[in-house]
């Protein structure tokens, strides 16, 4: 039976931990499970245990890991370093570790420095909800979600064999990617669209007018800011963790207003058009992507499945497995 | 009988009709109506009929204005100035003449300009989607949505009366406004996110990175963009005819993202909290207004139903009626 602590039983912890504990151990190549769970508010862990994330709370991070194979840190990213610092002389001969947030580079170096001997394999899910805590957890939350996992040339095989069967159990599909394009990658699509969203709720919101302005806005102001409702802690490590890719699509956006505000300013009714077009454009091809389709997955499933063998991974793994 | 005529049968136009000709006529103070459509693409006027958003289809403007009582514009905002002065000599005496776009300073000179004395009342529903086309139109688009009228000072009691009635009978809030604040407010709540989110959209989808970086995008991504979505005419109309206001929008936003981007770059916590702890409370408090509340309209209700009458309308309507 393999056993499995999950530290910090917040959205993405619980929601975990119920997904773990709802497959089905006859049909799931790993079988039987045993989840134990710690998180240092005993009122998110009991809340976990309500729901059903875990089998048992434990009372410390010893409790936690011993007899433990793997060891998943759901917890802020930059309090990594400090739990990684309290777990290293607890673990098991052969413990693997991995986490969930949402920045690798900084992940992978501190696993480096403070877990020196053991197996750390970064792990990013990409899935999420604006609301925190366990009680926004749901069990359906890494279905079809691509999950990215970061190794070393030197990480063993059964390690990350571990992984792809815990990704593979939760519904969700493992990609292998570098730690530092990783970043680059999600500073886009994940961190960029958070810090628009607040900067959209901040420019509005501290307007003189916003009272009567509140009133009128409706549905396209309310999503095109959901992020902006995310955690506050999560957001802040985010963006400390990995400011200099977010800076860049920073940057970036702020060049696409400074193009718009100029033709603007020129009534450059082509200019405006394009601008509105090309946007348009690239988001309904992006739609137009089956879900959850790693690159060359979408390529592969089109050519009919049984015509062609699936690859055995996708995205790139360094090393030889 | 009231005759009703929309011209443009999009996906505004189309809702407008399915709405007002869904209503019980039995129990609605305006009884029974006709509604004639017309648009110059005949798919567009064939897939309103057959979704039953009007009674007929009007050959040409002089038939759809024949023995009508109130004409609603329903075409793109750049186009209204050539459809006055089009239907301005059709006119039966004392026909009321609205539109639904999104701006209404440009419109109401418009007016002024093309239209006969005091027969225009600028209209805009806080409602709408990112799918454009009659096809995309729903009976319930308008349940609840704030409704902004703008008049002049001579506007005569009856052709309010007649455009409160029209707001009233398709289930949402008439609120009196005028055309330059609501240009101002608009800018903010509704123009800002489409220009915010195709901006994110042209700056990651610009990118080399972008076909590994697609796969990896996920719900956040997708709702953050969604209005980039939008129609790519109606944004570049809306972006022209309020270029000013959403200008000055653009730069507030331009303002929060260079603040986040010295408080990175200074590795400064505690101001990258207080950035997002900004947004995430503004947000969540805006939420929890009631949907559709005129502004004064909450603290009317709290106050009981009963107590106090209601006030006979909200917002500002200049001169008296």
């Amino acid at each position: 039976m393999i056993r499995i602590a999950i530290i910090g039983l917040g959205l993405i912890g619980t929601s975990l931990g119920i997904s773990l504990r709802s497959a089905d151990s006859k049909k799931d190549p790993m079988g039987n499970i045993e989840v134990i769970g710690f998180d240092r508010s005993t009122d998110h862990a009991k809340e976990a245990r309500v729901r059903l994330a875990i089998d048992k709370i434990a009372a410390n991070l010893a409790e936690a890991l011993k007899g433990t194979h793997l060891i998943v840190l759901a917890v802020p990213a930059r309090t990594i370093p400090s739990v990684m610092q309290e777990i290293a002389p607890l673990l098991e001969p052969g413990a693997v570790v991995t986490d969930v947030t949402s920045t690798k580079t900084d992940v992978m170096q501190w696993a480096a420095q403070y877990l020196p001997n053991n197996t750390f394999i970064g792990g990013h899910p990409m899935a999420g909800r604006e609301q925190s805590g366990p009680k926004a957890a749901a069990h359906d939350l890494f279905k079809d979600a691509i999950y990215c996992l970061c190794m070393s040339a030197n990480t063993p095989p059964e390690a990350v064999a571990l992984c792809e069967a815990v990704v593979e159990r939760i519904g969700a599909k493992s990609y292998f990617i570098d730690p530092v394009e990783h970043d680059a990658y999600v500073a886009g699509i994940s961190h960029l669209p958070f810090v628009m969203a607040s900067s959209i709720v901040n420019a509005t919101t501290g307007a003189s007018s916003w009272r009567e302005m509140a009133a009128l806005a409706a549905t396209g102001y309310r999503d095109t800011t959901r992020l902006a409702s995310g955690d506050v802690t999560m957001h802040c490590d985010i963006s400390l963790t990995n400011a200099a890719a977010i800076t860049r699509w920073i940057d970036a956006s702020i060049d696409q207003l400074q193009h718009l505000k100029t033709a603007l300013a020129a009534g450059d009714e082509a200019a405006v058009t394009d601008f509105f077009a090309r946007a348009q454009n690239a988001r309904n091809e992006w739609l137009k992507q089956k879900p959850g389709m790693r690159p060359g997955e979408a390529e592969y499933e089109d050519l009919g499945v049984g015509m062609v063998e699936k690859p055995s991974f996708f995205g790139r793994r360094p090393g030889k497995r």
